[in-house]
């Protein structure tokens, strides 16, 4: 009688989705309460529900096409929030500070990630991608630790967000240039090509856009109806975020960009708290499927497990210096918050080791280490920034 | 340069993702918008866009499995929201009707089809399953018709609520007659197990779960911290309505049963207010997604176009008349509202004709005959509300 299982308005897909949206979001919250009444980040609990009730340990939960594409939903529309709550001069003003930021940030990962596998004995190829790879920066986990620590209008949080746009923009031409050379149809050509699509995009919105919507009003008011305010706002962040992830830039940066662009008519029309239950709802699916990569069978070679050691620890002190230097004018304590909050590689590492895996140039076990060093960076990461933020509260 | 292309934070994933869902919220809002300034209602609009975007004309969009599990989240919500403008004394009191409107709109209907199915030459199995399928009732459509038009409080809208209940455990028993009967594995105990599940769980939640929730307001107000009420509505949502697809009755009745628990509670804690960002914007993918499922290639047969009409006609006027009859103590234009609003099949009739196909019971063409009977009636029925509430209102 498996025609009766599945009868009428119970086909076994609305099953299926129904029931694994449940569980990851009922997992996400017991354990991000339990770790708010612990005094911990929220986040923290949603990765390891991930961890726990996915492949690697419950296998509960999948990472299956409707899944990956709510926690990419969740993500886009969290830096779309995050966005809404910032401005172009916010970031202006923290220009110098967020391109050292960046700029050092890419290439002492890269070298320390490059040089060690290199030094280990690696082939040239991978050495070089598992260096692109640890030069990610993925913002959303420090966007939302910020967030919740209400520290989103400081000026560390803004140099980060700024330096997760450049460090985005250098990392893709990296990997033009990485990508290239692996496969030997390097030419300036198309690294050129692909420097000025970026900068193309993020510049005529950050410039354009930006100016269009602050000069007519009236036009964001009749775009912008009372009805609702919020469905331009989710037209132009689905928008703007396909738009950069088809020219090779991560998604979340042109949601952010759709953010700040209406930033001031977001205000206005209170998109963000519009926002809200739409974040509620969707931003644990990002960190469940996070915490969902973990592969632990992975590990069980000492080897490996060691060099995931090393590479987190290199990818975590790449980032912390060239967040201490790079913002150092910001002073000490603050430039460390900087530098721990471009620590998370989340997303962002875990799609460069897929690239790389799928066109053979790593290994199996080593896009397990990039996976690994990706989760690791973001599980250490906020649970730092707390703890700093913290006692930056208690020195002033 | 394949590997570039879709390089750093852009997979294809992601981006495949984003643009769909940008392609599809945007037609449904473009044309939502233009039938509202027509004064149509604005779901045919997204129907439309649908039809428009989906694989019978430009082929856009994809029946793929995240789109559809958005299509499906968004109309569990839809009437979960429904649920939470409704209270079970309020169907109490409309039960009767409601009673009759459903048996007699599962008996016409299934007649009606079944014995055109029988005349025209078709097998006695496919005959009584597009009879089944003609039964179901998909009230998504109507309730967002009603809400648009702010009328979810009158007594024609209570009685098709309770209607569509009743007429989904009545489908659900007549489902597993016919399948058995088709297997040729009918038992009177699985009937009766399918019976008594499926009125358990209704009845348990009916009974049990609004009182517990009524009788311990102080045990909801802890459940629904002024944090995050919305948390613990979604979690019950999400749960109820995986459940009841679990046992086979349409998941969106557990969620109209999850909200009608937290009415009371929900009302204290504006949750209507909190889930509207949301329904705007998981609803429209349901609408488009249905009106995706159009394939009009399928009546290029003169033949299949003719039978598609009359399947059509009996399929509406079955409903009609058990609407007329069965409500008739409401008042000859109610009692006609309760009909209308009763026609709309969507995705349940889909739902019968994609398990009878699997199981090889019907035909390829007789399935997309299914089809179009099911997405026509979802068709027909709103603007005729629309018009029929209108012209009450003038009455009055």
């Amino acid at each position: 009688m498996r025609f009766i299982a599945v009868s009428s308005g119970g086909s076994s897909g609305i099953q299926h989705v129904l029931l694994e949206a449940f569980l990851i979001f009922l997992a996400a919250k017991l354990l991000g309460q339990l770790f708010v009444t612990l005094k911990q980040p929220e986040i923290v609990g949603e990765l390891l529900a991930g961890i726990v009730l996915g492949p690697a340990l419950l296998g509960w939960i999948h990472l299956g096409e409707f899944q990956t594409a709510l926690a990419d939903l969740g993500v886009v529309f969290l830096l779309f929030t995050v966005g809404l709550e910032t401005r172009f001069s916010d970031l202006r003003a923290v220009g110098r500070a967020s391109v050292l930021v960046a700029l050092l940030g890419i290439a002492l990962p890269f070298l320390l990630g490059a040089g060690t596998m290199h030094l280990l004995g690696y082939g040239g190829s991978e050495s070089l991608l598992v260096g692109v790879a640890m030069v990610a920066t993925s913002v959303g986990v420090t966007a939302a630790v910020l967030s919740s620590l209400g520290r989103l209008q400081t000026k560390s949080s803004r140099v980060i967000l700024g330096a997760a746009v450049i460090d985005d923009i250098l990392g893709l031409v990296l990997l033009a240039v990485v990508a290239g050379a692996v496969a030997g149809t390097i030419s300036a050509g198309s690294v050129i090509a692909t420097v000025v699509t970026a900068l193309g995009f993020v510049a005529f919105l950050a410039v354009v856009g930006t100016r269009l919507v602050a000069r007519y009003p009236q036009m964001v008011d009749k775009l912008l109806p009372d009805k609702s305010p919020l469905v331009v706002g989710l037209i132009l962040c689905l928008g703007l975020s396909a738009l950069a992830a088809k020219i090779g830039l991560a998604a979340i940066i042109g949601a952010f960009m759709a953010g700040m662009m209406l930033a001031e008519a977001g205000e206005r029309y209170e998109l963000d708290r519009r926002m809200k239950p739409i974040n509620e709802l969707l931003v644990p699916f990002f960190f469940v499927l996070t915490g969902a990569r973990v592969d632990l069978n992975a590990f069980a070679q000492p080897k490996l497990l060691i060099l995931l050691g090393i590479l987190t620890v290199l990818a975590t002190i790449g980032k912390v210096i060239a967040g201490v230097f790079g913002a150092r004018s910001l002073g000490r304590r603050s430039a460390l918050i900087v530098g721990v909050g471009m620590v998370p590689r989340g997303e962002v590492g875990v799609i460069v080791a897929t690239l790389a895996l799928a066109s053979r140039s790593i290994s199996v076990p080593i896009y397990s280490v990039i996976v690994g060093v990706s989760v690791l960076t973001t599980l250490i990461a906020p649970p730092l920034l707390t703890v700093l933020v913290r006692s930056e509260d208690d020195d002033t």
